[in-house]
This record gives structure tokens, sequence and C-alpha cells, in this order.
């Protein structure tokens, strides 16, 4: 890494748990191939504190911006002076840019950052049946994402049935045709299965779906990073699933995310 | 430096203007000595958002504390749950410590930065009579780092004689037996001469005493770092005085910083 000096500009990720985040080793790799003055460091922000957090970056002059992670994506939106379209249909945010006046810009990267990933690994959603487990801020980044990308059918499986029905009525505008189901722990009949929960994070976790009525020539696919080999696709592999792990959504991210914080020199 | 990842404790130097100061430098260059896993940035914050930036600070869990310089150093006191005695007596902090529970505790190194410097240059105050110009911040962190580096006697000379004895009747609550003395610019007869103004900083600078009165033998020292070589430098040198410059006090100060911020494996 360059040096640091009172003329560096400080990027933040805010999260909790904190630890297992990657994006800092990323986006400093990034700032140093682009010869960029910066730094992201981790912030261990807990939910009840993000407003007070954020209102402590808001005035520091020298902050660029954010990357927002587990558990503040939903929370910090109406927390920020401006998002873009597609991170208020989502109703999350993940990053977000400090502009010079101050005001705090969102957007969610998430959901193009998956698809490109499985773009990268040879995995096309067009026109598949694909079965995502969890309603919240990822969940519905990729939600939007896969219908975009012109999946054929998307099921989503959440506890709280009333957040699947929301987020149907939010997809429903902006992919009139798409096929909708509110779907159950079962996995089975589907192309491409996804774990958008955050499921699989601490070793007690249960598992996000019935793994038991996975079907070999599915794609598991994973957001969940740390662990890289989540139980959700330890049981996959067993039963002769492809696996996509979480690891390539932030690879399809990174250059994103660097261009939305104006890391540029 | 060393990869910054999700486990690295974040430090940061509070600062306006931000983009002369050096403490990142100096204290990444120790954690990496020191193996820490911890990283300095620079924060940009405004007189006016202090106690905004620093609600915020304290609740990052991974925050592990902060340097305070112009113009924080007396506004932080009262916005801080604890200060030593040291910081409570001088009126001022100049480093931040966040405990685990989220308490900020202050601490004054200046003075104690200045004597340690003295000492590793092999000049002990101790029993030594020692004549101070200046009565502002750095002078009052000096005059009690003296006091309680256990000098005989302490002159101080300023223009304006009202904060002279306001500094004394601290000084007299921390050591009742001290023996003080309000002096004029005439340094003659002291062991220990120290310029703790900030005249020195520009060429057209007045000395900040009467260098035609310093004595061969005696120990004349400089807050000042830039030029390193003052002209009250200059004069000593040139009456047979030995000199000590300024950098040495940032330098004794880089490792008591370190120590009260924990920077330690």
């Amino acid at each position: 890494m360059p040096e640091i000096t009172g003329r560096t500009r400080v990027f933040a990720i805010l999260a909790d748990p904190i630890a297992q985040v990657k994006t800092p080793q990323g986006l400093n790799r990034i700032m140093a191939e682009r010869g960029v003055d910066g730094v992201m460091v981790p912030l261990h922000v807990a939910a009840a504190d993000l407003a007070t957090v954020l209102a402590g970056l808001r005035a520091v002059r020298s902050f660029g911006g954010a990357i927002v992670t587990v558990p503040h994506k939903t929370a910090i939106v109406p927390l920020l002076d401006a998002v873009s379209d597609a991170a208020r249909l989502v109703g999350a945010v993940n990053a977000v840019r400090r502009e010079p006046d101050g005001r705090l810009v969102g957007e969610i990267l998430d959901g193009a950052g998956f698809v490109a990933g499985l773009r990268a690994a040879g995995h096309d959603p067009r026109g598949r049946s694909a079965y995502l487990a969890g309603a919240g801020g990822a969940a519905n980044a990729i939600a939007f994402a896969l219908a975009e990308a012109g999946v054929a059918r998307l099921t989503v499986h959440n506890r709280t049935a009333a957040r699947v029905e929301d987020l149907f009525a939010r997809l429903r505008r902006l992919v009139p045709g798409l096929l909708l189901a509110s779907g159950s722990p079962d996995p089975a009949g589907h192309d491409l299965v996804v774990n958008a929960t955050s499921l699989g994070l601490r070793p007690e976790d249960p598992l996000p779906l019935d793994a038991a009525r996975l079907e070999p020539g599915q794609l598991v696919a994973e957001i969940i990073m740390q662990p890289a080999e989540t139980a959700l696709l330890e049981h996959a592999a067993a039963r002769g699933c492809r696996i996509h792990p979480g690891l390539p959504m932030l690879e399809g991210q990174l250059a994103l995310m660097a261009d939305f914080l104006r890391m540029r020199p």
C-alpha cells in the first residue's frame, strides 16, 4: 500500500460483523493500481449506531464515501440525501458517495455485481428458472438484477411472506411480464438456486433452504464470501450440484464500486 | 504498509487544515514495526463539526482512538468522558483513546514528548533551572512536563503576564513546592532555555528572547520543527550553547502516542 499522508482521501466499509469483509483489500488494491491517493478502512458499526456514525462521516471533509453491508443496507436508505432509481426500487444501498458539499448519495451495486460474477463464470441467467432464498436488501438487489438479466421465472422464499409480496409489487413495475412465485424452503425444479440471506455467515446458522431437496445439475450460488465454502455449498456439492461461491459477486462489484466512489487520481 | 482487512483497528488524526500532518506517517510506521494490525487515517474536521464527528467515532467499535491537533486540542476536552490529570491542568488534549466500552479518554502528550526527546538526547531536566519563553498551549504542556520531570526552578517569560500567572496557579496545584518566577527576555543563569512560542516559524520573526544574554554551556531547546535550525538555535550555537532542535519532540511523542493508543499486537 502507498503511504497515507494528510492528503489521503478516506473511504470506509460499514458492517456488523466486520472481521470477514473483503472489500477493503479489493478496493485498496484497485486504488493502488489506479494511482489513487485513498484508503478504505473497516468501521464496525452496530445497527443502532448507524445514524450517529453516518452523521459523523458526513462532517468529515476528507471522507470520500462508504461501502455498506449487513445489517445496514436497508436502514441506510432514509438516512441519505439521495439514492439512485435502482436503489429506491430495491429499497437498499451498498455504496454511498460523499459529494464535496457533504451530501450523501446512495447506489446499489449488489445485483449488478452478482450477475456480472455469474456471467464471468459462464452462467448466463437469461431464460432460466431462478429460486431465491431471502427478501432482504441483498435479495432485493439480486431479484432486480436477475429480472433485468432476463430470467424466465423467479421464485422467492422468505420467512416473512409480506416482504416477498412487497418485493413482487416493485418487480412487476420493472418487468411486468415476469413469472413470480412465493416459494417454500424446497428449491427443487429450478435451474438456479441463490442464497441471498446472511445464513451461513456463522457456523451455528441453520441452512437457508431445504438442502435435501437440491437436485444434481442445479447451479447453487451464494452471496456469502466468508466462509468461502458455506454449509449450503457443501450440501450442494455433495448432491451433485454445480456451485458458485460468493466471491465472484465481490469481484464483479469492485470495479463498479471504485467508479461510483470516484476512486481516480 | 501491511494489508488492511476487516480485523484492522482504525485510528484517526483530527485536524483543520490537515494536508500538512505528519503523524499518520509516523504512527503507521511504528505500527508496522511493532506488528500491529492498525492504520491511522487523516480526518479533516472543521471546528464546528468536532462534536458530531466525535459522537460518530465513539460508536465505531473498530475505532481505537485519535490524535488531535489544531484547532481541536482545547475544544475537545469537555466532549470526552475522562481526561488525565495533566490534560485537565493543561486544559488541552492531543490524544484520545476509545475504550472497549466506547468511553473516550483524553491525554496530553506534547510536554511528555518534549521531555522524552530531551532525555533521548542525554539531557535530563531533573534538578535543573529552566527558562521557558511562551505561555500558550504548547508552553503550558511543556511547563507541566518539566515540573513533573523534577526541574528545581521554572522561569516563564511571556508578553501577557496574566497568562503566566494563570499557568503558575495551575502548576502550584500539581507541584506545590516548585520555585516559579515570571521572567524577562533575559535567559541568563538558567541551565535549560526553551522556546515554546511560534517565533522562528517565519524568517521575519523576532527572536523569542534576548539571545545576546545566552551563556556558553546552556542547553537551548526549540519546539519549532520547520525550519530545523531556527535563528535562535543559530545564535545559541554561535554563543557556545548546546542546542536541541524541535524534531525530537515529535519523535519523542510518537512512541508515547502509540503506547497511549494501545498500538500493540
